[in-house]
C-alpha cells in the first residue's frame, strides 16, 4: 500500500453494517485497514462472522478498546449497538482520532434520548459538536468535524428528497406522513423469529410504530437542513421480503395547489446538480431499490398530486451502503479532503 | 354432488384470479362447477393454463359466450380484463343468471371511466343496479342483487378499516393518504420485464401513481359506506417481492387530538363483531400479510399518533382471496342465502 | 360436530409441522380436535405460537402428558423432536390410542439409531410393530397398525418414485445418488443464523452430508417396498430459498441400456393408478414443487438417459403436507377406515 | 483515463451478462470502454436496457457491426445469443482484435453442434484455435490466444472442482452424475412464464434434461483438463428461486474405497494454491452461493462417502461473474498480460 494511505479502524465488524464497511474499505484506494474490533475479540476470526470475507485480510479480530484503536488508526468507524459508542467517543477524540459513528448516539438532541432510545445521553457536550453526516447537505461541517453522526437509513431516504422542497417552500412543513419499506438487513443481525426466512418470505408488515427512533431524527435532519423549526413527522416503517433496500414515500402538503411534478423535480435536480450519488428521476420514471443495490446512490422522485394538494416524494437507497457503510465512507472521504466518491460505486449490482 | 348444488360458471380462468376461483369452487360444498371459459377456448386444457389444477376436473375450456354460459349455469363469475365484462353482463342478466364481476367495470360511477379506465362505460344503466361487494358493509344489497361488483384488492384493504372510523367520526374525511404494498400477483399475469423474478427480487418500487384506478374506487367505496360525500384519497401503490399479499397503510386526520389507539381499535372491533373474516388486532400486535395468505381474512390495525394528530389504519389481506376470488365467493354465498363462510377458510397457509 | 367424529390430539403444536397439523385437522370433516399439547403448556396460547390460527379454536395449550392425552383422544399425532416420542408411545398405546409419530423414532431399525440419530432406541420392541406410513405402498399395514411411523419428507420424495422401478427391475439397486433440495421450513423452526432471511435469500447450499439421517431411512423404505436387501444410497440435501417444497433427483443405473423414458413413466403410472395424491408426469413435462404447495400431492417424473445408462427419477412435494402433516392425516384416514383423501387437497395454492 | 488503457468493446449489452460486463469494465482500472453494441442500436440508450447503469457512461448504443467494432476497440467481448457470434468472429480476428466469446459457439467440437445447439457450425476452422477460457487450468493457452471461448456457468462449476481429482486419479471417469442448481438469471432475460416472479418464487424444478447443451461442454472441458478421453456426464439442471448463483453437486466413483475427504480436499487445494479466485473449503465447511455473489470466486468442496464409494464434489459461483462476465474479464487480463485479478473482486456482496 502507498505511504499516503490513511490507517482506518472499524469497531464492530460482526453485524451487516460492519461487514459492509470492511468489504468496502478493503477495496478503497486510499485506506489501509488497520484494526478490526469485535466484542469477544480474538476468540473468533473475521471469516467466522463474515464468511464472504474469508481470505480477504489477515487482520485478527481484537477486543474493542479505545487505547488499542488509538494506537492503530487515524480514523475509526463505530458500528456498535445504540448507546455503546457514546461511551467510547470522548477517549477516541482525545487521542486525536476522527470518529464516524454509525449508531444513533449523536443524531438527536440530548433531550430526545430518554424518550426515543431509552437512555440518558452520557456525553451531551459532544452532541453539539457532531456533524450530521449527510454529505449532500452538510459537506463543510463534515469536512471540518472530528465527530460525524452517520445518519440512519430511513432518515437519509427522507431528508435528502424533502430538504430542497422545504427550503424552496414548494411544500409546507407538515405534518409529513412518511411510509418506509425496508429489507430485513435493515433490522440488524438478530436471531429472532421475525427475521427468519420462513417468517419473512411473503410477509409485509409494519413494525414499532408510531414510536420508531428514526422519527425524531427525520425531524431534526429536516430542521438542520432548512434552518427553521422541525416539521412534525408521522413515520410507519414496514418490513418487506428483501435483504437490502429502503424506500420511503413521504406525503407532504403542497404550498400551492398548482405546483407541478416538473417544478418539484427541477427543484430537487437543481439542488443536487453535480452530486455523484443522487439520481433524480424524471416524471415518467419510477424509483426502484433494486437499481441501487450495492451502490452509494439515492434515487429521488417527486410527484405532485393536485387532487389532494399533496407532494409525494420518494427516496430509494441500499440501507447498508448509502444508508450506512457507504455514506460513512463518503463522510470519511470529505473529512480527509479526498474525492467524496473514492472507493464507492454509483452503479448497483443488477439483477 | 347433491341435487341442491348450484351450477356455477367461471369466465376467464387463465389468470391468477381465475385459477383461484376454480380451486376454491372445486372444493365448495354447495357448488357444481359447470362451465370454464377462456379466450381461445377449446384449443387449450385447464392444466395447460393452471398446472396446479391438473387432474382436478374433467371440464373442458370453452369460448366465453353469454348463451353458452346461460345454458350451463345459474351463477357466473367474470374474471376478465377491465372493459370486457361490461359488454357481457346484460345478456347474462337477461338470461336469468346472477353475475359477480371481478373487473373494475361496475365499481365506479359512469363519469369516472374515461379518466381512470380510459373507456366510456358501455352499460351505464347497470352501474346503479350493481351492488358493491363488500360483504361486511353491504350484505343486504349483495343478497338482493343480480349483479355484484367485486371490489379491488387495495380498496378492500382501505374501505373496510376506515369505514367504521369515518362513520363514528373519530377521523376526518381527509385528505387520506393511502400507501399500498402488493405482491406481484396483484399486478396480473402479464409477461413483462417488471414481472420477472430477476427484476422483482430485492425490488421495492412504486408504480402508476398518482393515477391508479383504485383511487376513485376507494373514494366511492368510502362514500357508499358513510353515506356522505367522498373523502379525497391520494394513493401510491408499491410492488414488493412477494407473490400474494396486499397491505395498505392509511394516514388520516384524527377528529380529536386526544383520541387513543384503544378507542380506534374498539370502534373497528365493534363494527365487525361476529364477522367471520375480519380480525381486528389489539394495540400490541402488528398486522402481517403472511398470516392471511390463502385465507379470506382481513387483518385490521388502527393506531393513534397524537404527535401529528393522525390515525394510522392498516388493512392486510391476500389479494387473490379476500382481495378477489374469496370475497367473490363470499358474495355468492350471500346471494344464495348460504352461510357466507361456506367453502372459505379463515386460517392462512403458514409459513 | 357430528357424534361420529374421531377425537384427535396433537402433541407438539409449536413447530411448522404441528401448525400444519392443526390447520388441516380443524377443517377435517371427520375429526374433532380435542387436545393441543406443547412444552410449557398453559403459559402460552395457540395464537402466540401459530398466529395464523388466531380465532380458529378455543382449545388451550396443555402440557404434553400421556395420561392427559389418553383421556382426551382416540388418535394422537406426535410432532416432537427426534428422541422424545419414543418415550411416550408405549403409554399411549397401552391406553388404547392409535399413534402417528412424525419424528424419526420409529422409521429405522434399532441398530441404526446410535449412528444416525445419536441415541440408543428406548423402545426397540415397538420398532417391529410400527408400520411405515407410505399409504401408496403400505396401506394394509397402516390400516391395521396401532403405531405408524410417518416418513420423512426426503424419503417420501425418493421411495415413492423409485419403488415401482426397482420392483419391476427396470433399474438396478445402486448405488443410488440422491440429490435433495428443500425449502427452509424443512429444516425446522430454529433460531439459527442459517435460517435467517438475510442469510438464506439468494443462498443455495448443501448441508449435513454425507451423514443426514434420512439416508438410512431411504434405504430401509426401499428395502421394505421391494422386499429384498436395501440398495445403497448416497444423499446430499441442499437448502434453497423457498419456504416449502422438497424436490429429490435420484440417479440410478438402468437395468438395460435400451430402456426408454416411456417405459419408466408407464411403470410408475401403472403402479399408482388410482392413487389420489400421485401425479406422474409425462415425458414432456417437468416437475415443480410450486404446483403442489399446500397440497398432499407428489409429482413424479422418470427419465432415461441412455448416454450414461441411467434413470433420473424426480419426486416433488410440499414437505409440510405430503412430506409431514398431510401424509400423517392420510395415514389416520386409513387407520379409521375413512376415505384416505378426507380433509386433504390434491390441488396446490398457486401461485 | 491513462494512455495505456486498452480500448474495449462489448457487443450485446441488453442481457444480464452484457450488463454485468459493462458494470465491471467501467470500474476496471486498465480499460477504456469504447463501444457498446446492441441489436436495434441507436434507437435505445444504455439506461433503458440497464437502468442501474444510468449516468455511468455517455457511450451510445450502436448496431453490432464488425467494422465499427474493429474501428473502436482492441478487445471485444461478444455476449450474444448462441449461433450469432460464430458469424462475426472471423472478421473481428482479421481486423486484428482479440475476441472473448461468451456464447457457446466455440466451446465444443464441430460435430457436437447439430445435436446440442441445433445448428451446423459456420466456422469449424476457428474451433481448434479457440482457447477454452478456464484461467485456473489453461492460462498459457488463454494468454496466447486470439479467440477465447468463455465457459458456461455450469461447466465452470463442474470442471474446476473435478479436474484435479481426475488428474490425480483419486476418482474414476464416470459416469459422473452432475446435479446443477441455478438462479433465474442463469436462464437469461426472456419474457416467458417460467421466468415470472409469481411462477418462480417457491418453485424448485428441473429443466431441459437430459439434453442440456452444457453436458457435452462438461465432458469436453474435463477431457481438455486431463488429456484423455472424456468421461460420460449425466447432467440435470434445476432452477431455484434466486437471481444469481450456480451450485453443482457432482457424484463420481472413488478410485479407492479408502480415500478420505481430507485427501480429496488437499488434492484440490494443492492444485489451486495461489489462485486468487478459488476457495477450497475444509471438511467442516459447507459451500454457499451467497458468499460469492458479485465476486469472481468459486468455492469448492470435495467429500468422500465411503458407504457408496463415491466422491461428492461441489462447486459454487455467481453465474454472472465467475460463470460469465467476471471470468471473461479474467481471461482478458491474461490476454493483456495484466494481473489476472485486475478489476475483479474476490469478496461477495453480503448479505
Amino acid at each position: 500500500m502507498a505511504a499516503s494511505q490513511t490507517r482506518v479502524a472499524v469497531a464492530g465488524v460482526s453485524g451487516y453494517t460492519g461487514g459492509e464497511l470492511v468489504r468496502l474499505l478493503l477495496e478503497h484506494p486510499d485506506v489501509e485497514l488497520s484494526f478490526l474490533g469485535a466484542r469477544g475479540g480474538e476468540e473468533r476470526s473475521l471469516s467466522e462472522v463474515q464468511p464472504h470475507l474469508a481470505g480477504s485480510t489477515d487482520l485478527p479480530l481484537r477486543e474493542i478498546d479505545a487505547a488499542a484503536i488509538a494506537g492503530s488508526a487515524e480514523v475509526v468507524f463505530l458500528s456498535l449497538p445504540h448507546g455503546v459508542s457514546s461511551g467510547l467517543v470522548l477517549g477516541l477524540l482525545e487521542a486525536g482520532l476522527r470518529v464516524i459513528d454509525l449508531a444513533g448516539d449523536f443524531r438527536l438532541r440530548a433531550d430526545d434520548y430518554p424518550e426515543w432510545y431509552g437512555f440518558d445521553h452520557p456525553a451531551p457536550a459532544l452532541l453539539a459538536e457532531a456533524a450530521y453526516g449527510l454529505p449532500e447537505l452538510f459537506a463543510p461541517e463534515i469536512a471540518a468535524a472530528r465527530l460525524v453522526a452517520n445518519p440512519g437509513c430511513y432518515p437519509t431516504a427522507v431528508v435528502l428528497p424533502l430538504a430542497p422542497l422545504l427550503k424552496a417552500e414548494l411544500v409546507r412543513s407538515g405534518p409529513i406522513m412518511v411510509d418506509g419499506k425496508s429489507g430485513l438487513s435493515g433490522a440488524g443481525r438478530s436471531l429472532t423469529d421475525p427475521m427468519m426466512f420462513a417468517t419473512s418470505s411473503e410477509s409485509v408488515r409494519p413494525y414499532r410504530f408510531p414510536k420508531h427512533q428514526h422519527t425524531p431524527e427525520m425531524e431534526r435532519g429536516l430542521a438542520l437542513a432548512i434552518g427553521t423549526d422541525a416539521p412534525a413527522v408521522s413515520f410507519v416503517p414496514h418490513l418487506v421480503p428483501a435483504v437490502r433496500g429502503v424506500l420511503c414515500t413521504s406525503y407532504v402538503p403542497l404550498a400551492s395547489g398548482s405546483t407541478t411534478t416538473r417544478e418539484l423535480t427541477e427543484c430537487v435536480a437543481a439542488a443536487y446538480a453535480g452530486a455523484p450519488f443522487v439520481r433524480v428521476l424524471d416524471a415518467r420514471e419510477m424509483s426502484d431499490t433494486k437499481r441501487v443495490r450495492g451502490a452509494n446512490t439515492i434515487e429521488i422522485q417527486a410527484v405532485a398530486d393536485p387532487r389532494t394538494g399533496s407532494a409525494i416524494v420518494v427516496g430509494a437507497l441500499d440501507n447498508l451502503v448509502k444508508g450506512a457503510a457507504g455514506q460513512a465512507i463518503q463522510n470519511m472521504n470529505l473529512m480527509l479532503g479526498s474525492d467524496q466518491a473514492a472507493g464507492l460505486s454509483a452503479a448497483g449490482v443488477y439483477p
